[in-house]
């Protein structure tokens, strides 16, 4: 459209200006910006992710300026020119794993080449033989190799024993042959798959001499190196448009009948002897367990960032934006803050104590799974030269530690993810109006997150799992098991001291000590626990009608860690020091506010465990209004102290400089490509747009 | 892309064909699917809509095939196109104006002309006097003027008090002068303003001689008739992508000292005296309040049907996909329908019973809103001849009655609107991942709906509103008011009946009579209302920090509305002939599962309320999982009873025919213009696409 004219370059926002505005907010706190960041994430990754972002930002290939306007397909020719960019920086820049997904994380949109590096080259590092990484690893280091991890079907998700897709041995010609016998058959989802990847990892059924082995992994070129065509007998392509992540090439799979040589099965653990065509199954799975919990852990560590995103942009537009008089002021005619109504508060301020809460749980969960693989590495080495059987043993003694690694993963994975995912859309509607707008970057945020909910464990279907290390763990409390360590881990703590306490009862003063409050969230997971115990052993409830209170139990066991883990992060020798008298009484504060909302929210559980009474959650409720006005002040300085560039966030009303209005109508009126074309509204014209749209989308 | 090839033509779902599964759904339930549809709609109603829909399916202008590919552009341009001709067939079947809404519906998309229809002609016919209605309303109806609504500012929305544009009366020259002072003053988000309009209803400060009358509407021509290019001084333009509503130019608006005619005020009621200057108030505001009430009541009527999308949808989908054993069963190694799954049932089935509970209260809204209209014009016409004074005696004894029925069409808008947005991504999670495709048909309607929570009355701002409203009646029942009628109304009723018994103490059937659970439910409304009241009156505890409070104690209003309204319609006398004995008992379980879910959701203030103990919640919960089981085997019929068309849903997942898998794979295989583009997937080729995709895009 014609630019602005000068009578509109010349006007401004009424009254106080927002950079002035968060100017006072932050004059108004003594928290220590710098210093909480470093706690946080330490200086050294902080000067990292500067380092990286200031590369990014000088490049015309991440210009975020287009993106909110683009159709998809104009927008994966961004991403895969984003991608391509992207390894190239990479190799310029000898970037690690971790620089690598700082920048793929600062970019803020999946690239057709996500799962190359994300799924492809590690599933061929952790699973492959040293012979088959020889073959596949540098070609697929310098991207002659493009792949993709091709699990799920149209038909089957979650249930991986499911899966319809066969490969089937040929004992004379030592090969297999991959086949999808039905539509449901055909892979789906498969990110990088549907237009980028020149092969793929499939899992399909191994079947050998009319025997089913199970899913195993299969490596399948899929497309020509030089074309980049589908092979013969391969039907592949993306599979449409989804409600986010519209930069991933999400593919289908099909195959009539494909051979691929007996050396193209990853063979690390599993393989099948081409000689004798028997199948020699795996001794150790502990590894392929331990990259599911390790993307788990991962989802859980960026739980924390992520709601972050929202939660900075929300509490600054709150705090600039003004509404109404002061209900309860007699003289000031000022409009308000919105951040100061507390019905604002209520739905901002614990999700930003939650914003903590999550990052500290997360880097317990990374802790936990670095101490686990030490310890696992450790006890490998102890027994080195005692062969496989030694390799089993060890596998046994470290079976109890894994499994509470694991129900710790996916319990906690289910509850940040979800808590990330829903306060992202609490914070955009706290926006009011202006967070529907493209410009406000949160809607765009919660669409490529949502996925995060369903993938790897659905959230619900996690839950179950949860219960059953629960369960069994309580049974072990109860009846102790010979040679079981179980009895040492933290949830058998819980249990056994419910059990001790239980016919005493509980009385937890949650005004008092803050680890009384840690106390009550451990007590109702005790009580809900021995409750499912006496449903299913004692009652011999169907399994069925037993799922909504497992999923309650497992929530419960995930809050109860979470709380846990902040309680523990505030509590470290050296954070007082590090931090100021002023700053951790202020996360002290914010350990409150997420602690007492969650036990108000779930007031039900918390009284049916007896943890508190009716009248307690009254005075807890009132506690969370008096949080909520201490915090209140600090708002501004603890979302700066996430550090979140405004180069990521690109959102008109999270800037952290205020000028709010001035970038919402700046997009609006000079970027908007929409401007540039005049319809011809009257109903019996047959001409829409009076003018061409090409040339307008030529400009983006 | 190549057509599938044959070998892929060949193949079919694996397992029972999803066809067949829904032929077993349906055949295993006795919910009478046409008796239920006319219970709800009635026969004429069903009729009609059937007409309509062979219309616009038959219709090429409407073919929603390439929708989900499309970017904003080509959207809007296509929605341009579907508002004409929609406007056509208007004119050619001669449709009123609910005939005109249920076609909107079925397009399913917002149209750039949707404000005109809406809001421009609505208040003009409302707002305007007789001259006015004559000069612009037949130009409207032929859309010489294509107009919109534009009050929202940059940096007002909520508070229409405090927006900034002025129209300042010129005595000498008769006219006023429009003005945007500042950069916030500028319209936004006015739907059909940023391509569509040439005119514009203005809310902007009347200002006359230095004194402030307060906003008022002014009709200002913002774009020439020929060439549709923005009049001098006037800055227009779409204030670019939004989350959702995608196809609505919804726009911006800044005038620099723009003069129209004195006659462009609309001045039915409050107006300027030319010849004197001076400002003539109005004496009855009642018709203004009664279109924001008239708007709220329909978005409370709508609900139900958009809510029923997402659970049709997912209810279906659910009943076909099939994933892991039954966890119960000892012999059966088929997989089970994820239907069957409690977890599952938990989250769609209580929403399968909202929607019932969220149509017969919007039913029971619009007859309140009309009966109101009809007392309100009878006692106008018991007062013909005494003009303005009588008029406004009649105001103030019909005052107490709209009063109530704002507070309702307050709080049932927030409550019923955030269920179902919430509800409908409740609804696309259950679909696990394929809901997360746009051909699930889910995501797309959540997107464009959540406006419908912010506008009308942010969701959360309007529960301040319903508690002043309710802590009134309450202070009325305590201290009754001469010549105030408030008493006799259903709040009042409820704050007696609580002030009789409160220290009796109540105690609930909760398993019986269902009228023990609506009495629960009213209970709870007292009890929270006299627990504010006694904060804010004896207390005087600050309003902000009651505005939690406020928002609990207007949701706990709707939700004792919602249930009462569900269990009125199940009572009504000619209700057990018209369904049958077996679909009213259906319906009557669907109101106590909405009803106990509810409740065990808000335990924690039926449990304060003393309306319940924990004993009873526990049970309650026990309840709610036999409910689920005795509704499953109708869960598809019921769905059915909805009627929403294949072509309205648009989903692969929701497909009445239940060819799900086979819709998934026409649509991203053979529609989806991703696939006609070749990739260069190396890192250094500086070439994206080896094909050219503009070729691509034409083609849709």
């Amino acid at each position: 459209m014609p630019r602005n004219p000068d009578w509109v370059m010349a006007l401004r926002p009424s009254g106080p200006q927002g950079s002035a505005i968060l100017a006072t907010e932050r004059a108004s706190s003594t928290i220590h910006v710098d210093k909480l960041a470093d706690f946080m994430f330490t200086t050294e990754d902080l000067q990292r992710r500067a380092r990286i972002l200031s590369i990014l930002d000088a490049d015309p290939v991440f210009n975020k300026t287009a993106t909110y306007f683009l159709g998809r397909i104009e927008r994966i020719k961004a991403a895969l020119a984003r991608g391509k960019r992207l390894q190239q920086l990479t190799v310029k820049h000898a970037w690690s794993d971790d620089e690598y997904q700082i920048a793929y994380d600062l970019i803020g949109e999946p690239t057709p080449y996500g799962l190359h590096v994300g799924m492809f080259t590690k599933t061929l590092r952790e699973q492959g033989t040293p012979e088959q990484q020889e073959r596949f690893l540098q070609k697929a280091s310098t991207y002659e190799i493009v792949g993709c991890y091709a699990q799920t079907e149209l038909g089957h998700g979650s249930n991986v024993r499911g899966l319809e897709t066969t490969a089937t041995w040929n004992p004379d010609r030592k090969t297999f042959t991959l086949h999808s016998p039905f539509l449901t058959s055909s892979k789906w989802w498969i990110g990088s798959l549907g237009r980028a990847a020149n092969h793929a990892f499939c899992m399909a059924q191994l079947i050998i001499g009319r025997k089913l082995y199970g899913p195993h992994l299969f490596l399948v070129q899929i497309r020509d190196l030089k074309s980049h065509l589908p092979l013969e007998n391969i039907h592949v392509g993306d599979i449409g448009p989804k409600f986010g992540f519209n930069t991933m090439d999400n593919g289908f799979l099909l195959f009539n009948h494909v051979e691929i040589p007996h050396g193209n099965m990853l063979a690390r653990y599993s393989h099948v002897d081409p000689v004798a065509s028997q199948y020699i199954p795996a001794t150790n799975h502990s590894l392929v367990y331990g990259t599911m919990t390790w993307v788990r852990s991962n989802i859980v560590l960026r739980s924390g960032r992520t709601l972050a995103r929202g939660v900075t942009i929300a509490v600054r537009y709150c705090a600039i934006r003004r509404q109404f008089q002061d209900l309860d002021a007699t003289d000031s005619k000022d409009e308000n803050q919105v951040l100061n109504y507390s019905r604002v508060q209520y739905r901002l301020l614990p999700l930003l104590a939650a914003t903590f809460a999550l990052h500290f749980t997360g880097q317990n969960m990374i802790r936990m799974y670095q101490a686990n693989q030490e310890s696992m590495k450790n006890e490998r080495l102890n027994r080195v030269g005692e062969g496989q059987i030694a390799d089993r043993v060890m596998l046994m003694s470290s079976a109890d530690r894994l499994a509470e690694l694991h129900a710790a993963s996916c319990a906690l994975k289910a509850l940040t993810s979800t808590t990330a995912g829903e306060g992202l859309e609490t914070c955009r509607r706290a926006c009011g109006g202006h967070g529907y707008s493209s410009f406000a970057g949160i809607g765009s945020t919660f669409a490529d997150y949502l996925p995060t909910l369903t993938w790897e464990g659905d959230n619900y279907m996690l839950t179950q799992q949860v219960s059953r290390y629960l369960l069994k763990t309580a049974r072990h409390v109860v009846r102790p098991v010979e040679g079981s360590s179980s009895a040492g881990n933290g949830a058998a703590t819980i249990m056994k001291d419910f059990r001790e306490r239980r016919n005493a009862g509980a009385t937890f003063d949650l005004q008092g000590e803050d680890s009384h409050i840690v106390d009550a969230f451990a007590w109702r997971v005790g009580f809900l626990t021995f409750d499912a115990l006496r449903r299913t052993d004692d009652e011999k409830q169907s399994q069925n009608s037993l799922l909504v209170d497992f999923w309650r139990l497992s929530t419960a066991f995930a809050q109860y860690a979470v709380v846990k883990a902040f309680y523990d992060a505030l509590r470290q020798p050296h954070s007082h020091g590090q931090l100021g008298a002023d700053t951790a009484e202020v996360l002290r504060k914010l350990f409150r506010l997420y602690s007492l909302h969650t036990l108000s929210n779930e007031a039900s559980s918390f009284l049916a465990s007896g943890a508190c009474t009716i009248a307690q959650i009254q005075v807890v409720n009132e506690s969370i209004m008096k949080l909520m006005r201490e915090v209140r002040p600090h708002a501004v300085r603890l979302v700066d102290a996430w550090k979140l560039p405004d180069w990521q966030l690109d959102s008109s009303l999270g800037r952290a400089d205020g000028r709010v209005y001035e970038d919402l109508f700046h997009r609006a009126s000079e970027l908007n490509p929409l401007n540039d074309i005049i319809f011809d509204p009257h109903p019996w014209s047959k001409v829409l747009f009076k003018n061409h749209p090409q040339t307008v989308s030529s400009k983006l």
